[in-house]
């Protein structure tokens, strides 16, 4: 057996290329966003859904849905802020959408992991991601208001195909999700259509409070 | 407590848009993708990779190394054939990279598999998303080197960040990924070099057989 030094914690010995190593080690640093686990399930209800996968499924939202954005929007720039929206909750966490006081004091966090995650880029890497988690937080572009949108509709989707898997133990009740209607149809009016029938029919069936 | 009905297996009461209904019921057929494991572990160990997370991997990487591509690409056509690229293994699993045997089937198990999964969409998507998945695997254009490129690099990052955690217990040898030279080099000379460092330091610290 032969000897077998610990895991790395640096570029391989020889690579000369600092610009390089920076940004293959903040892809690995990045790596931990697949632990970071959100209240929703997965679909065959084997456990709970990580943000890693869950950015995946966004970007696949993008791509199918995206003849619904309220307004043409750059497809490369709403992919690239919904692979990278959630990044930050490496250092904050995530934060269940219906938890006030968690939300109360999520946006401090987050900013406090911006400023600590972002700079692990060269400096200009680092100011083009941040200013798309800027930007998908201010909801002030079209590409932003669509991004948005997708995110509030994905958990929404989980949890009807999975019986309400997480909105019967947390109590979840119809206006709690009807608070995100601005977000969801000022993304996307057709697919607030849809979110509406399956709120009703959540109810209906047992899944969400009246 | 109301009575709950069983998990839904058809789109909500009231939907009557059936092209916006094959959509969504695409998008829930594809959270399927996170269940599919790879080799690979993450970084820190607690478990194998699932294909959902590591296409996001991918994807990120496209963001954060687009410089390296070996010809100027059409970032939003990589994002979306990264994020489509292993969709089809949903129905036909994932295979090893070093196993020959299943290598050997590979091909005819995913095109059975595509043909089943993107039928699922409307013909127009149907068509856009197996195109994106043929032109990934046929590496006839620039986008599709880069992105095949991304696929060889990402699992040796996290094979030596793990100190060769996949490597070790499978017994590969430095040969075995250098026969993938090619494909990482033609998609990414500047990640090639910094692959050849990688693993001639994997081998001297014991990861890697030489």
């Amino acid at each position: 057996m032969p000897r077998v030094e610990p895991t790395p914690t640096e570029p391989p010995a020889g690579i000369t290329d600092g610009r390089l190593a920076r940004q293959i080690a903040f892809l690995v640093e990045i790596d931990k966003l697949k632990t970071v686990l959100r209240r929703s399930n997965l679909i065959d209800l084997s456990r709970r859904e990580n943000d890693a996968e869950h950015s995946w499924h966004l970007a696949m939202l993008a791509v199918v849905l995206g003849e619904y954005a309220a307004a043409e929007v750059d497809q490369a720039r709403v992919l690239r802020m919904l692979l990278v929206h959630d990044l930050v909750e490496i250092y904050a966490g995530d934060t269940f959408v219906y938890d006030v006081q968690a939300l109360a004091e999520q946006e401090q966090r987050e900013r406090a992991a911006a400023d600590r995650l972002f700079p692990q880029l060269p400096a200009d890497q680092a100011g083009q991601l941040r200013a798309l988690w800027e930007e998908f937080e201010q909801r002030h572009t079209a590409e932003a208001r669509f991004a948005r949108s997708l995110d509030r509709v994905q958990p929404l989707l989980l949890n009807f195909y999975t019986g309400g898997s997480t909105w019967r133990p947390h109590g979840v009740r119809r206006a709690d999700v009807l608070a995100h209607r601005d977000v969801i149809e000022q993304g996307s009016p057709a697919l607030w259509g849809y979110v509406q029938a399956m709120l009703d029919d959540a109810v209906r069936r047992g899944y969400l409070l009246p």
